[in-house]
């Protein structure tokens, strides 16, 4: 089978694959592509079996251009879960980080170190690129005034010094990854059910109403995340996961009352628990 | 008074800075800082009055790092707000979109964007910076080959071309900023209040609680929001803002209601509605 990730080798994203791909069995190919909805197209076209993609970090939060893409999910489900320990370096071909100037990663890695950067070198420009593989190839190209954020397989796999360890501001960071395919799941006893939603009018107390059938049916939810509807300020789609398998029948229950209370929604599935 | 925005000047923090300023009175003089960070420390030292800073754009969601800042307010609370109409353009100083190789802007105009250039101009490469006027100045200074992602008044502050206009995916397009100060507001009738919460343990129970608080209290929540609480994966801080002013007797008793189910509550502050 095939498992996408975000290209090109060495980003968190492979790491995740590779990790999760083991589980999954012995014949899996990775797939670098460039792009999340690269990922979620290739796995709807059936171009490829599944892909992995990172949904939200614990210390930057929700990935909100994987959630967002989430909602277009139509011929493929979530089928399962991974979460990824992310340890950030310092990376570069030369040999001090006082000589760097320019210091490449994705975005949220970069996030991820800004204390460490605003305190232990304020003078380097902090410059964000499509992936830390990416990053590391930017840093092999420009030279010894150039440095990475990347993983110490990254550095191994790029031929760079590795010149600082765990210079994440946060140091329990993780990643979380959602498996996304055509698998269907059966119930495990250590399940999630992943879900979106919208209302028609007046959200808030409407939530109230769709978190009062999670209490009293005793089903407790994991997270709990809000994304804007795109169109006016102040309308949200409510992104919602918690224990259970929809092939429960409690947890069907759910579903269909939270059906009645909303104007749409979407079961993204249910999986094993990471 | 000095008034703090994201610089340098024509950003679009700028323009918000402008036309708020212009409510708070004629002596108002702008000062541009290079970070979020500089924003909130500066009002919090005293060195200026006021600070704007976004929080949410209607495409994009949460400013992550602005509202994690948030957190860190001390002497200073949210006084204000006010929302901007984003209308994002591609400028360079040649004169077509077709020989452009790299667009600048920050992180959240690309996204903001993003379909826009996938579909007209897959090739050209999207470049994070800190601001979009920062983004100018880097077109400005790349020649034809350089764009940036900015507002009209930028591309006339930067003599830069405008070549295509109004290029956001989403048309309704907008930002919310809130402005911080150490200001004492009074109940207009027409506020709202802005808090943050968490919870040691099973917080997404607790959150029902929370919420039945407002319902029974017929006080409509205008955004629901979490943030990790930056230890392990799966728990959160949440940011909650509602209808009403913490001067008025009701919304006391829902805060004193709400820090009775909480671990600690925040109130950042009560101010008129844009």
């Amino acid at each position: 089978m095939k498992l996408g990730y975000l290209g090109p080798i060495g980003s968190f994203t492979y790491e995740a694959a590779v990790a999760f791909g083991e589980r999954l069995g012995s014949d899996v190919k990775l797939v670098a592509l460039s792009s999340f909805a690269d990922i979620i197209e290739s796995v709807e076209s059936g171009a490829i079996d599944g892909g992995m993609l990172p949904v939200e970090n614990s210390t930057y939060g929700a990935v909100a251009t994987a959630m967002d893409l989430l909602l277009g999910l139509q011929k493929t489900t979530v089928c399962g879960e991974y979460v990824l320990n992310i340890e950030h370096c310092l990376l570069s071909s030369g040999n001090s980080a006082d000589e760097i100037r320019y210091v490449y990663s994705h975005e949220q890695a970069l996030e991820q170190c800004r204390n460490f950067f605003h305190r232990e070198h304020p003078r380097i420009e902090l410059v964000s690129c499509t992936s830390t593989s990416q990053a590391c190839k930017l840093a092999l190209a420009g030279g010894d005034y150039h440095g990475a954020v990347a993983s110490v397989k990254a550095a191994d796999m790029y031929s760079l010094n590795v010149l600082a360890r765990n210079i994440q501001d946060n140091p329990c960071n993780q990643t979380r990854f959602l498996y996304i395919g055509k698998a269907m799941t059966r119930p495990t006893g250590n399940d999630k059910t992943s879900i979106a939603f919208a209302f028609s009018e007046d959200h808030a107390g409407c939530l109230y109403e769709v978190f009062k059938i999670f209490a009293e049916m005793n089903i407790n939810m994991t997270r709990v995340e809000s994304r804007p509807a795109k169109q006016i300020m102040g309308e949200y789609i409510f992104f919602i996961d918690f224990i259970g398998h929809q092939d429960q029948p409690e947890i069907l229950a759910v579903l269909s009352a939270i059906q009645a209370q909303t104007a749409w929604l979407k079961i993204f599935g249910s999986y094993e628990k990471a």
